[in-house]
């Protein structure tokens, strides 16, 4: 069945290194599904819900994908990033990441936790990344104990992610890391700065932002077992698309 | 016996970010231990063999490393990243590494993966950064097949690193990468400017290396299965020490 239901798919791009958490530096291809259930506030892929990219919406099979894919990079990657939007609304993932590891590729997903798909036990290296309070979401407890139950309980290679842009962002991300004690926790400094398209420019801001959040988390105790990080990308690529 | 054998320290400092390889960005102390077999001729921590530090080397005990990183730190930290020099010169880190356990410390390691030790086993996070041409140092292909052979074998946490500054070190890199196929796999950008002390002085160049070695590694189907990253402190603080 979800062999033949199509993707909604904004953005096709890599091989690039990505940017973000448990596997940054990592060579990957990305692709970018349309559509989210969260409208967060300092969100960096906006496009992908607020109809300002409706048109772009391609919807494409498994076998498309992986030819764009394949068109793109040839046979120098072998890892593939599944970003959104939040890919977790879209069951049928199930067959492209089926295909995707016939083809000898691993698969990356990031998503922030609101969904459940059977498809996340297939995922090798899975981020879940809960909204904080400054993006104006809010988090689903219950689910995200389920989420994050499921994965422990099959194993899987994942991790959370929570973005910090102040202090209440950080208290959040304490209460996360202390709810699930033992999954390995990623705080990363947040871009308030969505427009600046000039690397250079924006540098000098991503490195206090960083620097910011080094600073607390160092001096905090309930914040040992912790990586703290950047988005390595922004520093190289600003606010650009597609890298 | 190894319980009274003292340990020549250069550095004790942290809480701090690990700014390279497998567990970049994880909140760490460090203990930079004095001595190394290598002379690499871009060593960024040359004073642990040089002879320039020779009189700050204290003969430390491990309760009095332990003490040092409790003042520094309070109950702050719960990891620690044992560099050097070279660690593996020193038989004696076993007594250090069970202590760090007893207090409920994971143990990091950085070593070139010219000498083996037995406690090596025993640490959580391992980096093996075997030096490419330009570091003017040989590699012991045999020694190195046995370190990699007994990290394997006992299912250790670890990762191969190679710092790459030119093409031959790129080439370099990927014979190590093939040969020990599917050992997590990091290239780093080498920093050859190691006098400049104000850090927003060394970010073009530290960006231009990064991106360098990023399009080199993007576009090599031998290397794919691949990280890369920068290193990350040094975009922060520069060739600041004790951060």
């Amino acid at each position: 069945m979800n062999a033949v239901r199509t993707i909604p798919v904004l953005e096709i791009f890599g091989p690039t290194v990505q940017g973000e958490g448990m596997v940054v530096g990592r060579k990957t291809m990305f692709v970018r599904t349309a559509g989210c259930d969260y409208r967060c506030s300092w969100c960096d892929s906006a496009f992908t819900w607020d109809g300002s990219a409706k048109d772009e919406i391609q919807q494409l099979s498994a076998g498309q994908i992986i030819a764009s894919l394949d068109e793109l990079a040839g046979d120098a990657y072998d890892h593939v990033t599944i970003s959104g939007g939040n890919p977790a609304l879209l069951p049928q993932l199930d067959y492209f990441i089926d295909e995707l590891h016939k083809h000898g590729k691993k698969v990356a997903l990031e998503t922030q936790g609101s969904r459940w798909q059977d498809w996340f036990v297939n995922i090798d290296d899975m981020t879940i990344s809960p909204k904080p309070p400054s993006s104006g979401m809010e988090t689903n407890w219950e689910r995200l104990d389920g989420i994050v139950s499921k994965l422990v309980e099959h194993g899987s290679h994942f991790c959370l992610k929570v973005v910090v842009f102040d202090d209440a962002d950080l208290a959040y991300a304490k209460l996360v890391h202390q709810r699930y004690a033992g999954v390995q926790f990623y705080v990363q400094a947040g871009n308030g700065n969505l427009t600046e398209q000039e690397p250079a420019r924006m540098l000098p801001y991503l490195l206090e932002r960083y620097e910011w959040l080094i600073e607390l988390t160092m001096a905090d105790s309930q914040l040992n077992a912790v990586f703290v990080l950047p988005q390595l990308h922004t520093w190289v690529w600003g606010n650009k698309k597609g890298v």
